[in-house]
């Protein structure tokens, strides 16, 4: 059996985690990812950095982490606005972590593209998201990190909530659902990284009606 | 009336501007954006740093006609592989740095779409394409002049296209073509900068055929 820390240490070790997350967002949104260490996130969270590496092998693996923290706190959120929205509503409140399945694809899809809007717009996530983001345009190893550990879970929430769209006949049988999410989440993704164009829940409402109903004439 | 410039003059200029490009490229490959600089370009051109800087103001337009030179070359060599494929199939070849209007949408933009994955897989254009547009996610500036200047222009060509498809009644009217062409467009982008999925002729033909017919039954 494990031996239960005892109530003290844990809260410690719960402050010294969050002040590190903080730290590693703080430093690679300043000075991008080649620049932050595991030196300089110890400094600036006020810990020692063998408490950095008693936890995780590399700043990467700390950087991933404090992201999945940031997620998690941004669904809690959207979740606690959901309810707030429902209780007025009468709407079911989003289940963490998963698109609502309201029985309405568009309604759903729309729901949760408008909750990635408010993420993207956040500057608490900007920053070091681009920092992140760009590192993963010329790292692959770290980019594909990423990606698996991050990103493709989220997709993959979508290729869920499109699988039962289309065992309630609301989404074509013959259409791959990995590939068909990216026509609504890739032009926002891209309009956000690469600024291509404003971004807003008209946008994606938008996004959500043209990849549902297709651009030629039905 | 301005002087033209010696016959010899003229090559020897062209000769350098061809060297500083292909300097400015690799360079940017090897190093990145932020360790690029004027001298180190001139330094590999084998040019006096004053004859790049009489010509281009900084570093960032410099490869930014780098970059708009190796789009040319690539459009040249895709109408003259477009020429040689009109030439088998008594198709039309495509017009230099337009997409072709042969009538039918779909087909039209599967053939652009995919000389894009083409270039995209091209190693001479992959690497200092990476280099770019991680400087763009995270330099607001770059970003913002490199879109202006490079990817707008290209999918304007796009928007063309769609208004035209709209005018012949093959896209429906209420659609903006500047959001409808992030359908297909977005997606390969992603794919290619995140490493989000494997690019494929294959998958851009699917693109195409989601976006135009929609994802749900019609």
């Amino acid at each position: 059996m494990v031996k239960k820390p005892a109530p003290d240490s844990t809260r410690r070790s719960e402050r010294s985690r969050r002040a590190i997350y903080g730290a590693a967002l703080a430093l690679v949104a300043e000075v991008g990812y080649a620049k932050t260490t595991i030196e300089g996130i110890a400094a600036r969270a006020g810990v020692g950095k063998q408490t950095i590496y008693r936890w995780w092998p590399s700043k990467a693996d700390v950087l991933l982490e404090a992201f999945l923290d940031l997620g998690e706190q941004a669904a809690e959120q959207a979740a606690e606005r959901g309810a707030a929205q429902g209780a007025e509503q009468g709407a079911q409140p989003a289940a963490e972590y998963a698109i609502p399945d309201t029985g309405h694809l568009a309604a759903d899809l729309k729901y949760v593209l408008r909750a990635t809007v408010d993420e993207l717009l956040d500057p608490k996530f900007e920053a070091p998201s681009r920092a992140l983001a760009a590192e993963g345009v010329v790292n692959e190893a770290l980019g594909r990190q990423f990606v698996a550990q991050l990103l493709e879970p989220q997709l993959q929430l979508y290729v869920r909530r499109l699988r039962a769209a289309q065992d309630a006949g609301q989404v074509r049988p013959g259409i791959d659902p990995r590939i068909a999410l990216e026509l609504f989440v890739s032009p926002l993704a891209q309009r956000w990284l690469q600024r291509t164009g404003p971004i807003s829940y008209e946008y994606t409402d938008t996004l959500v009606d043209y990849a549902l109903h297709g651009l030629a004439p039905r």
